[in-house]
């Protein structure tokens, strides 16, 4: 019999033992840091903008010189200066001047504001102004974007295509991220084969399906592939995994069986945490380390050694990487009555209509294709006898 | 000035367009397929599971031989067999017999359930079970996952973890996919360097900004640079770029200004289809086909770039790879009110809060940093006057 612990103490304990594993860092060029975790605060070491900047193809002006300016008595400027793209605006404006500028120019000193184009007649060296704009209009200040010393971006940020854009208009070209976590996976099966089985053997779709996901999710991914239920090849297969890999994913033999060996080989190498969570699926979860590395047994049916990844070994992942702890994605009105009485979680996959109604798709276990249909899952808690139809609950990422 | 059109014309234009491009597709491992779209159907040529199997561990056997056993009184059970794992189930059943089976193996004939070892006493040639099970109990029925000669995914389907498990579960070990869109990115402007901007100069933040998205979104992306407001130069790099890649964004100079070059080179190597969206920011937009390609002109200030980006390009890509037009992501309540009145439509980043609560996140004109920020974006419709505090409104990802 398992000793089942709630599901949030697991992802506690698994935490903390997380925290105790060093992750090195490294420094990529920045394209090439899409989709990783930065390791260090990015400070602004300059103003973004550098300077104040036109957002409009026009005349740069000083705002005061346009006010009481209207389509049948437009202001008269005397245009002083072109200013040039790309090049400091060396001009300095009186009051009654102005100067040329296209989008993006560099404000020339004296000038406050931009009218636009449409705004304006151009005489040559004379400029109408047909409407009056306030101090500011039509500038990007210095700084606006990005203050210099600012705190661009923190530790643990995900770098998207937003944060990448923001470390580029800073000049950035580096960027130290951490390492992808090195994740091992092992299968265990007398009866699984990779292909082609015959009567009694089944395909190995843990390897992949724990191989994609982790990779998804920003891993290093190893894959050793299918062990038989032998205690010296389990062991083996773990040894190797852990000579070159930080975090081992062993699915099938985790429950407590005769058959079930990962639990015993672990207690050799190093310290088992935890044995069962009272989660449903996904009771039969081993957790331990061996040293500083982090080993997870996951059951075999493979829906439920998803949903051990997704919210267990995913916990761990996020605090090596400084990333924030999991939060629903979103949340809707349940379509149906989900009964549910078993002192355990239990988690279901679902699927979201466009008005936000949640239906539960109900599955018999060791069934994997649900997957493939399912936009998100919902918990439903150990002490609720299940959710009403109409209950708005949260919804979490698959 | 531009002839604005609506954003839904201008996405229809784009994706007539994007639809008479061939993409080619390729067969590749299926870990290698984690991210890629599903260029074909895929139907199954196995049943999964390909035999019924136990769920649990226990003893194999007649439903009805159990009916009215309990804890007081058990059924007893001829013990003929052991069904080993990876192995077909040789034995067959007659009434009053069982044999012992574990997680996964194959049930023998004559079987129709599997009772719970916690529910049974072994005495070697005899099972003592308490308790009574229903035909079915415990059992996977062959097909039960994925029943052989069904569609298990279409032609169009991102990949992820989810799928790839299914597809390994039915030994698929090559899968058809597209390519990856080949996607060209030019940045244009004389103010524009990649680091250590002087007066009157910025970093371009655009390529990388764009080559972030577009490699998050499965594209092949090339970065040619930024270019000189300079004709000659500009056309240069679009030919270049048009030479290796399928998809060209050039940012910058898309409006209808003296020094915006793009749309009159497109003019001279293929055709505009329009030049203008009636969107806020990304209203100076130009869209144009050279052959079978396309070409995008987005405005040179990186936050209208991106949602120019994310609506128009994307849309290109998913009718490119056969995805699913774009849904909201969810929806919220309006935390404040957003004053608009454009008649054009205005995207506007957003805040979500735990609740669902949404802030919009206001900016000027050429900030980016407020994507850093973002979880979203929302809509005003165009012949909207802006939106009420308290409104629910869709989100949209960013």
């Amino acid at each position: 019999m398992l000793q089942v612990i709630a599901r949030e103490d697991a992802i506690q304990c698994v935490e903390t033992c997380a925290a105790r594993l060093a992750v090195r860092t490294e420094v990529l060029p920045l394209r090439c840091a899409c989709g990783r975790v930065l390791a260090q605060d990015i400070i602004s070491e300059r103003a973004v903008p550098p300077f104040d900047r036109s957002t409009m193809d026009g005349f740069a002006v000083c705002a005061a010189d346009t006010f009481g300016a209207g389509a049948a008595i437009p202001a008269e400027l005397a245009v002083v200066a072109d200013i040039k793209m790309g090049e400091a605006a060396t001009a300095v404006l009186s009051r009654g001047q102005c100067a040329r500028i296209a989008t993006g120019g560099m404000l020339p000193k004296g000038a406050d504001a931009v009218v636009m184009v449409e705004q304006t007649e151009d005489l040559g060296d004379l400029c109408l102004c047909y409407g009056a704009v306030a101090p500011g209009a039509n500038v990007t200040r210095k700084g606006d974007d990005i203050a210099c010393g600012s705190a661009v971006l923190r530790r643990g940020t995900a770098l998207g295509a937003g944060q990448i854009g923001a470390l580029a208009s800073l000049g950035v070209r580096q960027v130290p991220v951490f390492e992808k976590p090195r994740v091992a996976v092992i299968s265990t099966g007398d009866e699984l084969v990779q292909a082609d089985p015959t009567d009694g053997q089944i395909c190995d779709c843990n390897s992949d399906l724990l191989y994609a996901a982790a990779t998804a999710d920003g891993c290093e991914v190893f894959c050793f592939g299918a062990v038989k239920d032998d205690r010296a090849q389990i062991r083996a297969a773990m040894e190797a995994c852990l000579a070159r890999a930080d975090i081992i994913l062993i699915s099938g033999g985790s429950s407590a069986g005769a058959k079930d060996m990962t639990v015993g080989i672990l207690r050799e190498l190093g310290t088992v945490h935890f044995h069962g969570i009272a989660m449903k699926p996904g009771k039969p979860t081993i957790f331990g380390t061996v040293g500083e590395k982090l080993v997870f047994g996951l059951p075999g049916h493979p829906l439920a050694a998803y949903f051990v990844y997704r919210t267990v070994v995913c916990a761990a992942l996020q605090k090596l990487l400084c990333l924030p702890q999991q939060m629903p994605i979103g949340s809707g009105r349940l379509l149906e009555n989900i009964p549910s009485n078993h002192g355990r979680e239990e988690l279901l996959c679902v699927r979201i209509d466009k008005n936000g109604g949640v239906t539960p798709l109900h599955t018999k276990s060791g069934i994997l294709s649900v997957l493939t249909e399912a936009q998100g899952y919902v918990r439903i808690s150990r002490n609720a006898e299940g959710l009403q139809k109409g209950e708005e609950i949260d919804i979490y990422r698959l």
